[in-house]
């Protein structure tokens, strides 16, 4: 994974929804892409921030307290230990996510979907 | 800088090149927005990734053995310990980067702009 990124290229090499795709590694980081549509769950993540970059589509991530809705080029970090849960109401949206190695995607290994390489 | 960025937003807000702005934090990283033209200097991070995503223009990420391109929508992470140097060849480009906390743009304290938050 030493050369460069095409994101729409590898956004268009798969079609699944909440099931995000490491397409490179910062540090103990994983980059990863991921299609959205509906409802996610409610969770949080206790030891880590998560970044959420919108390419395509719009984002609603619900706190509990307040929604930010995200547009394309707009990017929002998900505090340690904040209940969120992300909504795409209006059809898919294309995410960049940074999340550490191996975090998963709910919060917990149980329910996640693993992360994978592509 | 607990709010959503607009990356557009944020670039149009300063003008000067290879003067890094810090618009958010993950963990302990930095997502920064820089305008580049021309030449940086040959420099590494002994200690970490540095990832740059291009958003607008077009980079030449020289390694010592080869020339990463780049254009928007593509990203490349230079790993640690490995001598690079950016090139805008064809006027200005504008780039998000993740770089550590306080990491020295050129990789020395002595000589790097100090990425500023706005």
């Amino acid at each position: 994974m030493s050369d460069k990124v095409n994101l729409a290229e590898k956004l268009a090499s798969f079609s699944d929804h909440w099931a995000p795709r490491i397409v490179a590694r910062y540090n103990d980081n994983e980059i990863r892409l991921v299609k959205v549509e509906g409802e996610f769950i409610w969770h949080s993540h206790d030891d880590t921030d998560e970044l959420f970059l919108v390419i395509e589509g719009a984002l609603d991530i619900e706190l509990r307290d307040r929604t930010v809705h995200l547009h394309p080029g707009e990017l929002f970090v998900v505090p340690r230990g904040t209940e969120h849960r992300p909504v795409s109401r209006g059809g898919e949206t294309k995410l960049l996510l940074i999340d550490p190695r191996d975090m998963p995607n709910t919060g917990d290994e149980a329910t996640a979907t693993k992360a994978v390489e592509i």
